[in-house]
């Protein structure tokens, strides 16, 4: 035995950094499987083996769609590696002025994304090896964007198709990897996906790149959300700033900021900056509008549409009470009113004071500072959801407002002041986007249930957002009602269930916690077809992931989100026809690659089980 | 209204740091509730407001146990506080020489913690505010050791016995603080009661410590640990060190490292290299000998007894390869056999070869060189769990040498085998130990079932850790049977369960997640005594809390332990006569702790709720 030799010739010590002398033991072979994907397996070295691999080696070169996630439209992936090192990237872009700019962050962020497969990374010790001998290739990216200059998405899934050619002339010293996509957006998804096949040799310690790919791709939906709330509990910048890395690496367009509601009011407007004054949890938990600018550029060169909510007419509470101060009347009813369990759904309640016409003026003052932090907006989140009637109902001052304007106070009555005051809430918002209007998200609610929905709401103007469970019947009666549709379906795709409970004992409502499994599983197009076969599929933009934040902050807010994020990404990008058992192996992998940038994934599996695939299931299928 | 004239007097701004020029417009009021703790309570601050308070401020000194965790057995604690700067803190320690070695590292350490309180601690920006005027008092810590020096726990409960007493004297700059205890390490937990006696106070850019104090504190258990599984998943030992310094501010005193299992062999051992060549994950997942032996050391002075398992004669598998390399034969059967299921209750199995000799000789070079690396020892623990039967049955050569020794292959024959393998283990173990035997642990297993234990373990060699449900009539069995036991009864204290299952879909056998709720109120007395009122609770050492680390890795072991350990921390050492109802609020403030000193706990509740005590209920009790 090879290895046994090696023991017999050297003594067995150990350098100081604490690695072994020797080189590895253990190589890994890519075997076919009948019927499945191809898997890495893990063997000894002995004598008798011809070449050996590290399992990264292994990875990338093997499988059908290699290392890649989420995985693209169409792959083929060469089954050979060319080492390199990052001082030997190039770049050449064709591209309008505009897009270029982009496009020059983009593979500023690439480049780091390769260091950061280091493994001194973490810890800034980024030592690569000195090139010596022909063994190193140079790695020349092209990106070429076809399509006119557009800085920002749009609801149109080709905004984000791209190609990716890579290809090693034999006997180059060459590898030359060409992207071309319509806009921005897509050059940098091809970006992401030459970044995946791409990973650290420890042999070498260099880099190294499959040989040759040809991908063609396109997400299947065009809204790929992430939701965080940021007013249950502070997230701080430099977490949503991971956030969205992560979110870059899993092809999620779109980060959904829950910034308000009724415990707290983070974001600092200069119109109003009593309302972060007394309604932030202290002068260091604060959005200031510059932080807010730059997360919406930092996650646009990252493909990600930064969307914001203002979640009214529930939902607030906190930072509303300089009402009385300022001559303006009590801005917000039956917040901290108790036993708060007759007025919403968890303490401290809170609900715009619909009887107050100085809320419009504010409203109006907020969502243009909104417009002008967030924009150009291409939609806008107004919340809308779960307002409680009792609420309004034990507000002498709504009762008097409704018997005076001669209106009963039965639910419909409260419905339709309830829809008043969201069709001012929308014109404000267009008057505040410059007379643009766009489209409104609102979360499914007492409005959206059926036969109000349409009494309601103009399907032209609003999206609904679902988040009851993937059989409620409103989603057939939304669709036949031609509204369009984002699935966060609680049932799948809430990441805050599980824990225990915040408020008493046992488990928090939506428990019990939802598995990456659950969450890779959860197809709109399928839950929709369930419903009834004759849906218009093409009314479903897409789906998103909500964390809300009563039970996380930027401690956890990693491990909460990823990598059943992740799950979402291929879930809402390739709409696998497959369930998470065919993407097993690729996701344990995609995690590595997610710690290796710094994202705090949780671990789904031992390592035994990423060094060993197939081998740690429950049922052979 | 005062918050009103201010804004009319100045205009409003922030400074560039993103803090309110402006003071805090809330208040914190320490406010007594009828038949239960005070609480503090948010006010606005108006003109009739007489002094504000920092909710800080307000937390340390209101309540009968201020903000200890765990509280501590008696308490009598100042509402008054005093401010002072760290530079301001000298410590006077009366203790033999050997104590003092001690005490000077710990003395370091509550100095780091006080730091530690500062918000600019995690960016390394600690600036504190230059001292001016009278208002700035000198800290005085006197530590004195009244027993003989004693370098290690033993299981004695006035080991960990301590008083502290602060007081300042009327018209005096100086509060004194006088720790008393028998033992250094009752001396360093009156440290880390001190340390929780103080915190930073925004308004002054300092610390504030409570005006006076009285408390005699000891422990209820002699036993409070937590296991952490190394193999699974490699663990970082940054990431060890943070866990011990969660546990020292829990006043846990136990690690319990199972640090091998059929997963990897992370352990590198200077007499048994091969071990760890084949058995790591990679050459950067090691446990170098000098980071073990640091470790021991960084417990020790933080309270915390490392304890060592080796578990066999199952769970072992990766790192034994090497066997027939060097002519000893097959050292485990049934590593990596198929389909698992048959083998173990999870892939990979492994158990060691009963029938080949060469083990012995194998395991006695462990067990002496681990008890160099984690020695002195006081206890050793052998694992000794999930033997499965038929792993044995189906090896060959285990038939065979069964057969030549004239013993029949029933269940009986195979519990004979291993308690013969048992205590050779222990004959093993005494033997690297200089001859002197030291209490062995056991988990409970097919060895400790009705009728087995006493036939075939000792119960003056064995303590036996019990890791099956709360309602396990065996619990009752060993207790008479007179074995001392530790509890770690899964349905309350197995931090792993509730997530996806990583073998197949759905979530894991244990879910689901613990609470820190139901980890706090998991009593182990309360326990026995529901399932006899005769046993001697003497013989209750005490509990452990398991993270086994199938589905953890460094990424997310601060957020899996913490703050649920904290509860487990409580009921250890405080083993309070109530439920986790009135804790809430002491462990929601202690959570906020853990992560000013750099461990990421789970946050529990929004903010909002530390900030509004006792408004985030469920039922009004």
């Amino acid at each position: 035995m090879w290895s046994l030799q090696v023991f017999t010739v050297f003594a067995f010590a150990y350098v100081a950094s604490g690695q072994f002398e020797l080189p590895n033991p253990w190589t890994w072979r890519c075997v076919p499987q009948e019927g499945k994907d191809s898997v890495c397996v893990k063997e000894l070295v002995t004598a008798t083996t011809s070449g050996t691999s590290s399992n990264a080696a292994c990875k990338i070169t093997c499988g059908k769609y290699g290392p890649l996630w989420p995985k693209p439209k169409s792959a083929k992936i060469g089954n050979e590696v060319q080492y390199f090192l990052p001082s030997a990237v190039s770049e050449n872009i064709v591209a309008s002025e505009a897009d270029k700019a982009l496009v020059v962050q983009a593979v500023e962020i690439f480049k780091d994304n390769l260091n950061a497969y280091h493994p001194g990374y973490k810890k800034r010790q980024v030592v690569w090896r000195s090139r010596d001998g022909a063994k190193f290739i140079e790695l020349r990216v092209s990106i070429e964007i076809e399509g006119p200059s557009q800085s920002h998405l749009t609801l149109d899934v080709s905004d984000e198709q791209y190609s990716l050619f890579v290809e090693t002339l034999p006997s180059s010293s060459i590898t030359n990897a060409t992207i071309r996509a319509k806009t921005f957006f897509g050059a940098r998804h091809g970006l992401e996906t030459l970044s995946q096949l791409i990973d650290y040799e420890e042999a070498e310690n260099s880099l190294m790149i499959v040989n040759s790919a040809d991908i063609a791709d396109q997400p299947s939906f065009t809204y790929r959300g992430l939701l965080l709330d940021t007013s249950r509990n502070y997230i701080s910048v430099d977490s949503i700033k991971r956030t969205l890395d992560a979110m870059a690496a899993n092809k999620l367009n779109t980060f959904h900021w829950h910034i308000t509601d009724s415990h707290s009011f983070p974001m600092v407007l200069k119109s109003l900056p009593k309302m972060a004054y007394y309604g932030s949890y202290s002068d260091r938990d604060l959005y200031q509008p510059e932080d807010i600018r730059n997360l919406v550029v930092y996650g646009r060169v990252r493909g990600v549409r930064v969307l914001p909510e203002f979640d009214a007419p529930a939902h607030v509470g906190s930072g509303w009470e300089w009402g009385p101060q300022e001559g303006l009347g009590e801005l917000t009813v039956c917040y901290k009113q108790e036993p708060w369990q007759e007025y919403c759904v968890e303490p401290p309640c809170g609900q715009l004071n619909i009887a107050n016409e100085n809320i419009y003026p504010v409203l109006g003052k907020i969502y243009k500072e909104m417009v002008e932090l967030f924009g150009p907006i291409d939609m806008f989140h107004f919340g809308g959801d779960e307002v409680n009637l009792n609420c309004w109902n034990s507000s002498e001052e709504i009762v008097n407002y409704m018997s005076s304007n001669r209106v009963d106070r039965s639910a419909d009555s409260f419905y339709g002041q309830w829809s008043i005051f969201q069709n001012r809430a929308y014109d404000l918002l267009t008057e505040a986007n410059n007379n643009l209007p766009v489209p409104g998200i609102l979360w499914t609610s007492h409005l959206t249930e059926k036969g109000r929905t349409t009494r309601f709401l103009d399907k032209n103007k609003y999206i609904i957002q679902i988040w009851s469970t993937g059989t409620d019947p409103l989603i057939k009666e939304l669709l036949e009602n031609k509204f369009r549709v984002i699935f966060s379906n609680y049932d799948a795709w809430y990441l805050d269930c599980g824990l225990g409970a915040w408020v008493g004992d046992g488990h928090n409502w939506c428990s019990p916690y939802k598995e990456w499994q659950a969450v890779y599983d959860n197809s709109p197009n399928k839950i929709a077809l369930n419903l009834s076969s004759t849906v218009d599929l093409s009314l479903i933009l897409g789906g998103e992931a909500a964390l809300w934040s009563e039970q996380v902050d930027s401690e956890s807010v990693d491990v909460r989100l990823w990598p059943r994020g992740s799950a979402l990404g291929e879930r809402l990008w390739s709409d696998p026809d497959h369930d998470w058992r065919d993407a097993e192996y690729r996701m344990v992998n995609h995690r590595q690659r997610l710690v290796k940038r710094g994202v705090q994934a949780d671990r789904l599996q031992p390592e035994w089980c990423h060094q060993n695939e197939g081998l740690c299931y429950i049922n052979k299928a």
